[in-house]
């Protein structure tokens, strides 16, 4: 037994980039991408990725350059998915909601030799470029023109000289696409947007993004040839894997520049969209919209990215939306965790049903392993849904480490684990619920006290549109919980703070009452749509600490 | 980006042993198992193969030694599926169709150290070990009892010291199975039946487990829980890696002891039948059943092991089959190309639908390359249909090698491929059609001629139940095509050789005509059940040279 060892025909790296070649084969004439009237076949867009590829190498893009996407999600930006690591570099797609500052960090730190520039984000580039220091190198801009924005775009400049269209008409549709040496070769750079610190540089090989691609079809069961719309962005953790694994199973990416619910409604409509993911925000935009109307065929929706609040889950699946939830990190590539549903639990009421799909579920297939350590004694915690830990993985998709960042990198990666910074229990039917990022969770008379489950009551408050609770520094307590909320718009009599503390001392444990309710008008984001709990704690701590309250309990 | 490595946390072992802990998370109170009266759910199956782990381990099983089955689809052959690598061993899987002499030779070439003997074949497993050289070690034999084929056998005796259920009840069902060190630890050894040469020990490590199951679920789109009925042995390069396959989606294995196209109906109708496998044999045996009838739901049946007559798919589809068509080799695992299906194919007619789906097709998602080369210049053959070469494939399910064979598994690895020995053509759109093993390839006046294809059409004729065809040396052109039939039961004015001659000239090229047709009661099969074409070629070798035969064009 010893004797036999891998060798070339059974162990070549593991990649995502051969499922577009085959569904060329398979799926040639079928359609790939649908964006406004336009449409690729799968036979078109294999050769545009190709062509693609060798005009960035005809560029001077080698192995392990880093070539950079500033787009939305639109044709281009789904192509990249496969042009760019065609050409043997390594994708990276920057949040086009960043300001011009961090995209100028990102670049520098990045040395990315070449970006990829939507028309519409042409000013902010530009600007980061301008935010470069002198002795950086300056990327090549390559500008990707759209006639829906900028009718008369397509104009050469001396910043960009050269278009997107024009490389792809430029290349070699028989370009053979550049394999990885090892598995283990960098594919993909994300900075994570960074609730609380500045963007790390998380670096997939081609086998992580092959693990997550694969292990991601599998568990949420697509078929064949979905109809799939594209709402979450691409730049958002690659889509949490979608881009390749559409083309794996031969589906069709119908994309969008801009998240509108009405919008979205038409186009399922008009495209029969079937599968299509998104954070909770967009469930949450979705279901209160004015053009909200019931699904004539169910659509798939996959969620993640937040624990979604169990009144959110209902009101989605009242219009006939099918929620998935799951959880994963950009460290992860995408979802490795998911609320995978038990078939007797349809026969429970449906706030009881939302309450079980709002947890964050078992590992999928492809993740190894998956727990909860106390922080103290780095054991398990106990299956009693109510000790908290942090969440730990082990597993294929987990990314390499933080790129330059060797301290980053070996501080989340401890004991064969990678610790992922989120804190939850782990109930006793062995599913994971997370309760916070280890940084919101509120310390209050020595309890731990989840700033998500207070939330998840506020969001039930027929006026609250957003809610968002942080420590707020008390000199009795230590902490107390500090609610900032957002009203949902036309309604007639606003709560007072006064209605709203009632309101959580009707529906939760006094403990975890919010002290103080502040009202906001919006609630402070970060690029990615998720409230930045940074600055709502600055807020609060500049409030203040509360005076001593005995009245706890 | 170089000093971005590998670490625990990203790389654990890939293996498909974990699906089984997750499958009792998951679907815990769910049937994993039904065979007649017996169900158990998926938190059964995983605390039996835990006890049944810790008890081979109990037995002196260590890390790398070789546990041998002999059983039909019984539970304890799903089970010994997880049970034999939870303990750290190598499962041996053994045909039940083959000789003692047969059966001596595998366990001697293993060393297999335990063997699981099912009751039915007591008498057969002692004839082997009986023939094992004085020498040799015997190994250990472990009765698997079944009250449906003898009621009173529970009994212990000298040679079989325990029983399977004795040793899942001393288990420990907290056992913590053992992991492998690296995704390239062996975990299977298949014996090839052997059209034409001795046993051959196919290994496959871990990695390659893993592979080809989630391959297999997404190349046949398989969705949750669906209910698989056994039609296919597990012994046959592990039922297409489905044991492992099914726990991942947590579907229901339902078991069945001998294959009956009556009780297949039957399971399909009590159970609600999903999923099914089975070799085109079995596609032939269910449509030539008396007892068969029109399917109340669909079926999915995946077939593959032989390319499929096109009238016997055609015949199972009528029948409310839906019919997938794949190929493997026991060197593979499983199924890793794939006859993927165009939806504008749904559009033709019937004839050239079956046509289409008997080319064996496109590589899956988890295999990186397939190929046809010239077995002269080593290159590309034409994507012309006609131009044959020998099938070449690279990718992550491709066995280890052969088992204390270095000659045997670097005559099948070259230049990077694992060479299947399959003769094949590739047609203009991509797609593979097998045409035969090299060795049935007729060479007739110097042109290859397809003995596949002949049969394929020898299959339409209304009165003929199997047909095979090999070469019969022939003074002129070298070789000419002998065809062996035998001919469905009931047929009441049995064809001559000289109607079957005349039907083959009205549907065929004149070249591929047979020259002599042999009636046959039975064609000789291997324990798989392919036909042994190798007896037959022997026959046809004895019939003499053909005379001089001018008649032909």
């Amino acid at each position: 037994m010893e004797l036999l060892k891998p060798s070339t025909a059974n162990s070549p790296p593991l990649t995502p980039l051969g499922f577009l070649d085959r569904a060329a084969t398979v799926y040639g004439d079928c359609p790939a991408v649908i964006y406004n009237s336009t449409t690729y076949t799968w036979s078109q867009t294999h050769h545009r990725c190709l062509q693609l590829a060798s005009s960035l190498v005809s560029f001077g893009i080698r192995r392990g350059h880093v070539v950079s996407v500033f787009a939305p999600n639109i044709p281009a930006m789904y192509e990249l998915h496969f042009a760019v690591p065609f050409a043997g570099a390594i994708l990276n797609n920057i949040n086009t909601r960043l300001d011009a500052r961090t995209v100028s960090v990102i670049l520098r730190h990045s040395e990315s030799k070449l970006v990829f520039v939507d028309c519409a984000s042409r000013a902010l580039v530009l600007e980061a470029i301008s935010l470069l220091l002198p002795n950086s190198q300056r990327p090549v801009l390559i500008l990707i023109t759209d006639d829906t924005v900028e009718p008369s775009s397509s104009s050469i400049t001396d910043d960009f000289p050269d278009t997107y269209e024009g490389l792809v008409e430029k290349g070699d549709p028989g370009f053979q696409w550049i394999r990885p040496n090892t598995e283990w070769d960098p594919m993909i750079l994300n900075y994570t947007s960074g609730t609380t610190s500045s963007p790390k540089g998380v670096v997939h090989c081609h086998r992580g993004a092959f693990m997550i691609t694969i292990d991601s079809l599998v568990d949420w069961a697509v078929p064949k040839q979905p109809i799939y719309l594209w709402t979450l962005p691409m730049f958002h953790a690659n889509g949490w894997s979608y881009p390749w694994g559409i083309a794996a199973v031969g589906g069709t990416n119908v994309c969008v520049r801009k998240f509108d619910a009405g919008i979205v409604f038409g186009l399922i409509e008009r495209h029969g969209v079937t599968h299509m993911c998104g954070a909770p925000v967009v469930l949450n935009m979705l279901t209160n919209s004015p053009n909200n109307k019931p699904l004539r065929n169910p659509v798939q929706i996959l969620t993640a990215g937040a624990p979604p609040p169990a009144a959110i889950l209902f009101r989605t699946e009242s219009l006939g939306f099918v929620v998935s939830h799951g959880y994963g990190l950009t460290e992860t590539g995408g979802l490795m965790v998911s609320c995978a549903w038990k078939p007797r639990w349809n026969r429970l009421p449906a706030t009881e049903r939302a309450r079980l799909k709002a947890r964050q579920g078992v590992r999928t297939i492809g993740m190894a392993e998956m727990d909860v350590l106390d922080p103290e004694s780095g054991l398990s915690v106990k299956r009693d849904g109510s000790t908290m830990g942090e969440v730990v993985l082990r597993g294929g998709c987990v990314m390499l480490g933080y790129l330059k960042d060797p301290e980053g990198t070996s501080k989340c990666f401890k004991n064969g684990w990678f610790y992922t910074g989120d804190v939850g229990v782990m109930h006793p039917d062995g599913y994971l619920e997370i309760k916070d990022r280890s940084k919101d969770v509120i310390i209050s008379g020595g309890e731990n006290l989840s700033s998500v489950e207070v939330e998840s009551i506020l969001y039930t408050h027929p006026s609250i549109n957003e809610a968002a609770v942080v420590a707020r520094p008390d000199e009795y307590w230590g902490e107390t919980p500090c609610a900032f909320v957002s009203l949902k718009s036309g309604i007639e009599e606003k709560p007072t703070e006064k209605e709203v503390i009632e309101y959580c001392r009707a529906n939760m444990p006094h403990y975890m009452v919010p002290k103080t309710v502040v009202f906001k008008d919006e609630l402070p984001k970060t690029s990615t749509g998720k409230i930045q709990k940074f600055v709502l704690r600055n807020i609060a701590k500049n409030m203040g600490t509360t005076q001593k309250n005995k009245s706890r309990l």
